[in-house]
């Protein structure tokens, strides 16, 4: 019996992709092998490997001034390998400071160059409650790139309109809401995200970046820091964690089979609205400490009035097959993570429980 | 129907290993999701985690002195993070040089410091057909550290006694026969190994090394560069490529359910014994270009009298239910990767095909 997985990540996943890996991990397509038995540079791992990529292509409607590479590991190399590649020694790079993976990639910045705070919406108690308006950004048109996060995965914020950076490079760590819509990725010079929240297992992270971009990094570092190496190479320079970049594959075959980007972004404001709706309907017992624009469509972080309830909030939800609720262990509280996999009947599952709770609890 | 696959990596995995996986994809352990689902951070994942550091340990008595890593990406990482961690600036690195991933390792290092080949093997051809002897090694014994590829999986060579090299640090990339048989760990201060060959899917690269080596690493580079890092995290700084490390602790729970790895090492010796029985019973046919001390047992090659014969070899033995026998780009000829899950009745099948083939296209 599967579960409701409210997982931050890694995360639920869809299950036709799930069973698609299952019904052939041992022969994948009357080859007589696991597609990770394949070599990547077989034709059948290449068929794969074009097909993750024209997805998502077509899913995102890529322009073709851009390019999609698959990077092994997570989202935290980025964070030290876009100010390897991008920032030059000295250099200043903005960075807008909207959570905890925002202040991870800025401390790795620091051994490359001068990365600067742009904006920083920590509060008192190193908590994050709201995402800067654009007059709040102290923007420096010299800077090497601009970086933010566009989804707080642990204190549940979302950049829900990006911000303007004029001509300086806009960078954006995508890891926990990437695909939850579709966006337009021309603003963009360098996306980077993790698979395994909407996308896919851990151990892969896409990257859709401009190709002169990608091409203009330093060439003193190893090759295998290097983005461009990777562009050249359409991701197959090494080896490849091939079977992730797979299961990327079945996760967007499933994506577009259910009605593509569009349907994911309707059934995801639903999930929200049904979520907040219920929190909001009971604002003395569910606490949600993020400001209403900032509210993540992804990740929503509420606290009860006492740690007991929220232990036996989180208890009682396992208990009705609801699993992943308990808050970031930085933050506290409960965080109901709603990615791309968990179904608008999962939240209403939920909701009706969040109901029920305040009624024999509250 | 499962073919027999001799593919040089990614590679053949034991089909216990796969059955497992493939049973318990959609509900681990009763827990009503996959593994990949589950976070990093719960008791379900922690415990696949704890058993594969464990087993691994056990299988290769890891003494306490040392400490075991899973590090995301492939070995091509390691090329270059190994001198980012323990080649100072300036200093040089003694690199024994066996192979084309040799010189991939060389060639990283050059970013960091000043890499010294203290022994080539190349040929004029740029072919590599043994291993140098003790007394060819041209070691410094002020360099950082002596690097060694332990098997060079495209020219077919192996080092079956490892060197002496005083007092410096020994380094070695295992990635193409880590666990073809138990060794002494001690002598080494730093071993890596991509999976994708002996142990699992692409993805995930285990590395041994001595506690104080990885504690005397760069402090001046990104954290999520320092193995001092993951050391201190139990490799969960970060994501972990989770479902790879849970293929690896399927693969191992196999190695120790057929006798651990005394018994691998008399499956891979009578594999070689045979494969190489049948390339010398016919050397005007079969020609093995390696000199017989440094053959290697995980990866034999050879060469046909012609090119035709050699594509008519490789689509005969397709035909028959074998694969993965081409040679590498770079080598030609035919190659046979005979990897721990590549079986002895396996290669019995190949060396009959072999035989025949002589007889009625030699």
């Amino acid at each position: 019996m599967r579960v409701i997985n409210f997982n931050p990540g890694p995360a639920s996943l869809p299950l036709p992709a799930l069973e698609r890996a299952r019904d052939e991990l041992l022969d994948f397509q009357g080859s007589g092998m696991s597609v990770m038995e394949h070599s990547h540079r077989s034709l059948e791992y290449m068929a794969v490997h074009e097909a993750t990529l024209s997805l998502m292509a077509r899913l995102l409607e890529v322009p073709p001034t851009h390019q999609i590479l698959f990077m092994a590991g997570s989202a935290s190399h980025q964070f030290a390998q876009v100010p390897m590649n991008f920032l030059p020694s000295g250099a200043s790079a903005d960075y807008l400071m909207t959570g905890v993976w925002s202040e991870k990639a800025f401390d790795e910045a620091k051994y490359y160059g001068a990365p600067r705070m742009a904006a920083s919406m920590v509060g008192p108690d190193k908590r994050y409650t709201r995402i800067p308006r654009q007059d709040e950004l102290r923007l420096d048109p010299k800077a090497a790139y601009v970086h933010l996060t566009s989804n707080n995965t642990i204190f549940g914020t979302q950049w829900h309109d990006f911000p303007e950076v004029g001509s300086v490079p806009l960078v954006a760590d995508m890891s926990s809401d990437f695909l939850w819509r579709k966006f337009d990725v021309r603003p963009f010079r360098f996306i980077y995200a993790g698979a395994q929240k909407n996308l896919g297992p851990s151990g892969v992270t896409v990257v859709i970046a401009d190709k002169d971009y990608l091409a203009s990094g330093r060439k003193d570092i190893p090759k295998i820091f290097r983005y461009s190496t990777h562009a050249e190479n359409n991701s197959l320079y090494n080896t490849p964690p091939s079977f992730a970049v797979y299961l990327v594959r079945n996760v967007l075959e499933w994506i577009d089979s259910v009605g593509g980007l569009p349907r994911l972004e309707q059934w995801n404001r639903e999930k929200a609205a049904l979520l907040y709706g219920a929190v909001d309907r009971h604002p003395d017992f569910y606490r949600a400490p993020v400001e209403r624009e900032s509210r993540s469509v992804m990740n929503a972080v509420f606290q009860l009035p006492t740690e007991a309830l929220e232990a036996a909030f989180v208890a009682d939800a396992k208990q009705q097959g609801m699993v992943g609720l308990k808050g970031h262990r930085t933050a506290g509280g409960i965080r109901v993570s709603m990615y791309n996999a968990v179904s608008v009947e999962n939240v209403r599952t939920l909701v009706a429980f969040m109901d029920h709770f305040v009624k024999t609890r509250g």
